[in-house]
């Protein structure tokens, strides 16, 4: 339940804390106090009567969700805030194939406006044989490139032993798709307090990836984004994975954290990034997370879905001008007379 | 195969249609003849030097490929030309309540940039039991209303025994996601000349639909639509269906025919149409179709997912604007040097 | 709501349906009257004392529910009876090809068990220059090979002006997943007294098959079987579709109408068809219908899936054994202490 | 590519391992070396001709593909070979509750037929404040019961870094379908010598589970089988997952692993598990993985998909049964005539 604490009445937080804490979860955001496993009838009067409202049965992801934490998290990092009134782009190349090469995406994403310089130094590669990162080199490269334009890293980490070797480097955490629910990874970047974006699974509802959010929120770290990469439908011939535009506002109604969109992933073919993108924005996504490349053709890792420098510059001009367009007040609304 | 005949050859388009005409499907546009079942190998050495180019194995659905067809289509009614750099806003009720609900409806939706008036009179019920439309009454009070204010008709057509009535009274047939593989509906409409909007099955592949509009286009009817409404995914907790934005664009490469994005089906729920139509506009759609109601507790079918007319007004007005900050041409193109 | 009436207050069946069946749908079976869109409250102090029991809230597909209608339905043609205790082979080729063809492949279905010869003669493609079928001249050998061998016809009906005509050929209407939910079709099989084969749509939910079976219940034909023949998923590479064993007991237990599998369009590949049509057995299902074909490589249509004729005369003695099995009684049966 | 060396060749085997060992990965299973990243151009003549076939472009998952391993493996632990001609009862409840529990249902699994005992002491729960597992005390009684009944014990690893504690209690690791993906674990457990049970993710595909288990097989741990246990789709109302029996036979057909079914976490209600436990035998499953319980109601986890123990031995009895009616040789194969 959720309690919402009358104003006067805030001493009763820190009881509750001191009785349910020990034996139950407590959490605490401004005036709610959240406790896990408690109902109405457990309360005493006077906790009853400090109580404006009682919120019966939240989500089982309490600190994600909205009745909780009612206005929107913003992730800040040196060179970005994400989330709210902001839009943020991150770009750069799927794998850090070089020192030299990832210096000179770094400066084709800062030019498309770009904060956020995303890189892979460990890859999840559906085989064991294919190329799996060149490991903490390439997050050295990263780091370089990314320090040379002012710009934050974002990197995959796979493994909860390699967590505080790449805190050393990151300013965000990736969680993959496909570890959304490796329960002990995101207890493990739940204990740092550097940001996270979490990746959707393939086939995760929205439930299941505020449940694997919480993992982290469970650790104390609430800087969290989600990012919608596409979902696995029966549709694949012409696309890799289905965008699934509608989860931005769904989740932006239900969780306070960030929503990202990476179309990248979704499309799976440059021809469709773009679109996707556009769409991303127009739903309402509070940023994008975008593969570049200048040399698709011979990229380390998934060339096939990689937007070139100018194709990349360009979409970017057009998702800054569409955001723009969103977020214009209009001087008269239009009225409905019937 | 397709042969695409050299300038001056021209005169063997009309020999292939003669020589194979009476066994095989041949089909002519422009300087391109499709022919089913026959291969290089059935042709003589004077058709094959004919031939700028031979396409072999092109997809099934020949008469919808870009292939066959380079150029948009677009379909033209009395108020709209939807397709290639037009963009058309089409609105309306659900199901044609009456006379009077259904004219102040079309004036929302006039107001709101509309051309094009929808509305069911016959609507496909996934019970026997649940109201099934007002029937021809409701065509006479739909075609009132779009006649009072300059707009087209759209307006689904079941059964193909009521394809010449529904006739009299609209401008665009709508085939319903049910009924995409209703072969012989598809074949009812083929035969007229009236424009068909074409709503995706909810598990068909962009194959799939394709193929369904060669049914139409197979009796000799080309102006048709496809519509993106909303595909099935294992994730419908909070929205009706999935909105592929996607198949948008991976359409728009394979077909000339418009593709149309239904925002109402895919999201199901009012609070998440308005950044579902503008992710469809966005990723490039040739139009919305919107389904508005002033009441929409009351409304006879669908209203969780009407838009009220602030709503609709409110979400025309952005969607009118992303779709010109889409195709304002940029003064100066950025140039990347690396 | 259901009212189930007491035993001596039988009169009460008439006096409801005199009183509510102008105005709303009223179902009688043996001591249950369905009353649609009528709650307790509508109800008399007589009436509600007559009722043994109400069931308030039953499923909208109400004639199809175990609520109204407890026992097993029995569909009963010439030679077979289909469902509860029994359990039915079906088996013949895609399409009819030939008389002769569909002769010998009358001869094999018998051989392994079958009273039902499939066969189709209107086919329904998915595209239009595919082959269509023989039409009635296909059902007319379909005919004459069933009757030589004693077998009941089942055959598609994709139109719904072919009802009549195919009515007088066949023992038992198949509606094809493509039209599952063509609500024409399915009143129009709903008016004849002719037992309807209704198959899964490819994405269509358990309660969407039982709210297409009652468009044909509302009609009064109550003759009717449901077939599971795979679903749409993400898994497509290698077989069709994926069969949905699960549907089967749960489709059991909701309604009284037989289940049936049909393991070849859910494989789609002859060396996967016989595990699945033994999966089928063994969950439960009422029967099974299979392609056959002797020369799979030039079949007419769907030849990938055709089992050949020893494929199917051993899949059909170990699909019989299985099913005896399952319903052998066990003497003494094992009892638990813990 | 796979190189199929002839009879008298042998000596090449050790010769291509020398060779191209140091720089790629070289595999050999009795006469066939895999050569990962080496085309037949990188051969030179001798070796060429030492080879009986060579197959170009086998699946990137060489060590578990037919193609270079062509027997079943046999999956051999205390008290179980698993594979081939062998079928393996797996039961147990889904969470390990007590000293107590654990041990009466170990009799339970035992009395039906099973030689492995199946529970959870570290549970991947969707929230984390749901009940985790007793950890370290739960696999201490899981192992007394076990070993108190002569069963092995088969138990879930959703951490790398429990890998060495696990291996001191189990017979059998189980990887969760939540970490399929997670290659960190996957390589931790191929590491060792102790079999692992990789469920199929929720959707992931054939060959994403094929090149799951290579990374375990890259290791050099080959005691591997594979679960399916239902996939995620559109359907789940009434089921949790959809239990993909055609997987079986696919796998069959591609891998030498057994093949096991869960038909427990398919089904999710106990009414459903039994037909989809017998379906799982019928398709051909080496074994079954159930999860029983002598209370569901208050069971710790998953108590609603549990048979209970009179369930159980039932459905055992059946599975068994089906399972020699299927082995069971015929005397006289029927013939065809045609």
């Amino acid at each position: 339940m959720i309690i919402i604490i009358k104003a006067g009445q805030e001493h009763m937080i820190d009881e509750l804390q001191k009785r349910f804490g020990t034996t139950n979860d407590v959490f605490v955001h401004q005036n709610r106090v959240a406790l896990e496993g408690i109902t109405e009838t457990d309360l005493t009067p006077d906790e009853r009567a400090a109580a404006e409202q009682i919120i019966d049965n939240p989500p089982k992801a309490v600190q994600g969700s909205r009745l909780f934490h009612l206005e929107d998290t913003i992730v800040k990092t040196a060179h970005s805030e994400i989330g709210g009134r902001h839009f943020t782009m991150m770009a750069g190349p799927c794998s850090v194939e070089s020192a030299e090469h990832v210096m000179k995406m770094a400066a084709v994403a800062k030019r498309g406006g770009a904060t956020v310089l995303r890189g892979g130094a460990f890859k999840p590669r559906t085989s064991p044989y294919s190329f799996q990162g060149l490991g903490e080199d390439g997050l050295r490269y990263l780091r370089a490139a990314a320090d040379a334009y002012d710009l934050d890293v974002l990197t995959e980490v796979m493994d909860q032993d390699h967590v505080d070797m790449i805190a050393r480097y990151t300013d965000i955490f990736q969680i993959g798709a496909r570890n959304m629910q490796n329960f002990s990874l995101l207890k493990a970047v739940g204990k740092t307090r550097i940001p996270v974006m979490l990746k959707r699974g393939m086939s995760a509802t929205i439930d299941d990836i505020l449940n694997a959010a919480e993992y982290i929120a469970a650790g104390g770290n609430h800087q969290i984004m989600i990012t919608e990469r596409g979902i696995r439908t029966f549709d694949n011939q012409y696309t890799r994975n289905t965008l699934d535009v509608g989860a931005v506002p769904v989740l932006q109604k239900l969780t306070h954290y960030p929503v990202i969109v990476d179309p990248s992933h979704a499309a799976g073919h440059t021809e469709f990034v773009t679109p996707e993108a556009l769409a991303g924005v127009a739903v309402g996504a509070s940023g994008l997370v975008v593969e570049i490349h200048d040399d698709p053709a011979h990229a380390f890792s998934d060339g096939a879905q990689a937007l070139k420098p100018d194709e990349y510059l360009e979409m970017a001009r057009q998702a800054f001008a569409i955001r723009n367009t969103l977020t214009t007040p209009v001087e008269e609304k239009s009225e409905v007379e019937l």
